[in-house]
């Protein structure tokens, strides 16, 4: 079968042939349909994160996928049921207590691996095997954008873990700023927007007019914030102190920026992954600020089942002129390539592997 | 009456004689009794933080006390009850939602003053008025050590909301370290050891043995760390990485270290207030360790009536010898200075301004 992979060091995905895999017991056999590109698989690319599976010198890529059921293999899923694969698996031979009770995305580094990332193979093939615990139901009419589940649970989990440090009073927020403008900052915004009904939204990006990115934030009714114009510690005075503050940049001065940022209160969730980066800070300000003003961070990474399972309620709310927008591009396998540009004409963009 | 002051300035405090108050509609008046000397105090007498009431030339200190009710003037207070008051107020002729809903505590600044340190007179006097809904009865057999409750429930409040940051997943912390060997510091200590039976406890100082503080870390079972030894980002390689981190110093760079010290999933509370400090952090590793690790920083301020109720509970669980130990002054109003003197054998002081 068909895979797209890369090997370290190539810097570029090209298009292999795999053994078509076999399920094991308690797995089903999947056809793949289509997989999502976001910026996790950029950085494997270029090297930056990840790594390939034990003894193998090429890793097949892609962590955002929906397909159908090929072979459900005496388990209880239904052949031709729709669903969506989870990211992170058990290594071989190792048990553990994150997975036993459903948060392998709360396992440190060294009990999981993860697929099309790190140390397992992901979904970028023509078929793929998984135990089915981690085989998602998605209902027929959303397979189509079923490649958008995983991005958006990886801001479910964000936003539940953002709300539960401030489930100790009383917290109502009004306001909520997204920083980046990518398609996971969109998602987010979207979801601010139209599932948390938050009154006063803001995207945060470094682009100018026009362009696709701000046209969506402010059909979404958010305020586009320009970085150039007002930096993050600026917002409270060009806008207001912000309740929530999701960041999806990775640009590590924002989540110190964040605390600048935050309206008295706040929480601001980390989802960026920086390379290290040494640079000077008012630690004693921020230390301060965060203190008299009950502020709090909190990072976040992965997702395990609930939040696949609300990410698929809260992608069934969004606008279809939103994912319309937000999905520029669906390439087939002749031309995977051209799923990996980017610009800053391109948002969202999946390899489809077999019509849906 | 007697009571005990600080001009902007002077740099000490000073017995001064004041009208005696009268209690308004709503309000009882309490005889004080003894009254705690904190790290605050301090920093109030020293001019780093807080500042008199509007339009009078001095601050009558004081924010962790305990009296007796001696007027209750019409409201459902008894006379001969043992009260501990809080510290926030509703600014004069300001209304505002935190106050109304029982969380002064969570107010931004400008929305509260707080009674011995910030635009409201404190309780280092003979005799103070309160609201009732701001006096907190204790039980006859804690009076003695009832200006211990105020900075235990300083802490209630800054565990119950590090517990909130991690309630989006199953976690029981075994490991917990306090940064700080001040009175504060040891009074969390205890609670961690005795109330939230945490199994593994640590205490960070820079004392040489023989010191009474490190007796007392270890008298409860927990383990000292030299600072100077075992710098904090070192403790997880030295020791273990830590579940909950309470910072007590006010020492900005161990708001950053914090992260370095947490264990995956790990949660860090900062209760210090610093003046601001620039200096260099790795703020790329910081961030990125912080979202792969789900680790999270929250900042608490204050503590309202619900806090100071459960302050009083865990002081009935604290063990005699562990209070003993720390109480190492209570000075009669002839000797008031006494309370504010420091030095490594004095942990915790207070005034008395008549006897239990």
């Amino acid at each position: 079968m068909k895979a797209i992979a890369v090997e370290p060091g190539a810097g570029e995905p090209t298009l292999v042939e795999r053994p078509r895999p076999e399920p094991t017991a308690g797995e089903a056999l999947v056809r793949t349909l289509r997989v999502g590109v976001d910026g996790t698989d950029h950085e494997v690319i270029a090297g930056h994160h990840g790594d390939v599976p034990a003894g193998e010198d090429e890793l097949v890529l892609g962590h955002e996928a929906v397909g159908v059921v090929e072979d459900a293999n005496g388990t209880d899923l239904e052949e031709g049921q729709y669903v969506v694969p989870t990211v992170r698996r058990r290594p071989d031979g190792v048990g553990n207590e994150y997975f036993e009770r459903g948060e392998p995305d709360m396992a440190p580094g060294g009990e999981y691996v993860e697929r099309g990332i790190a140390g397992a193979h992901g979904f970028m093939a023509e078929y793929v095997t998984s135990p089915v615990e981690y085989l998602v139901p998605i209902p027929d009419d959303l397979a189509a954008l079923g490649f958008l589940v995983e991005p958006v649970s990886i801001s479910e989990k964000a936003i539940e873990h953002a709300v539960a440090t401030r489930s100790a009073f009383e917290w109502e927020p009004e306001s909520a700023l997204v920083l980046g403008n990518g398609s996971l900052g969109l998602l987010t915004l979207a979801m601010f927007e139209e599932t948390l009904e938050i009154d006063r939204t803001y995207c945060l990006g470094r682009r100018d007019r026009p362009d696709p990115t701000i046209e969506m934030i402010e059909e979404l009714g958010a305020t586009y914030v320009d970085s150039r114009q007002t930096p993050v510690p600026e917002i409270p005075e060009a806008h207001e102190g912000i309740d929530l503050i999701y960041e999806a940049t990775g640009y590590p001065k924002h989540a110190f920026e964040t605390v600048d940022a935050l309206a008295p209160n706040g929480v601001g969730v980390l989802l960026g992954v920086p390379e290290p980066w040494e640079f000077e800070v008012d630690g004693g300000r921020l230390h301060r600020e965060m203190v008299l003003h009950n502020k709090a961070l909190v990072g976040t990474v992965n997702s395990h089942r609930g939040h696949f399972e609300a990410a698929i309620d809260t992608l069934s709310q969004l606008p279809e002129w939103f994912t319309d927008d937000l999905v520029t591009g669906v390439y087939g396998l002749e031309e995977f390539e051209a799923a990996f540009e980017t610009g800053d004409d391109v948002v969202k963009t999946a390899v489809e592997f077999d019509a849906i």
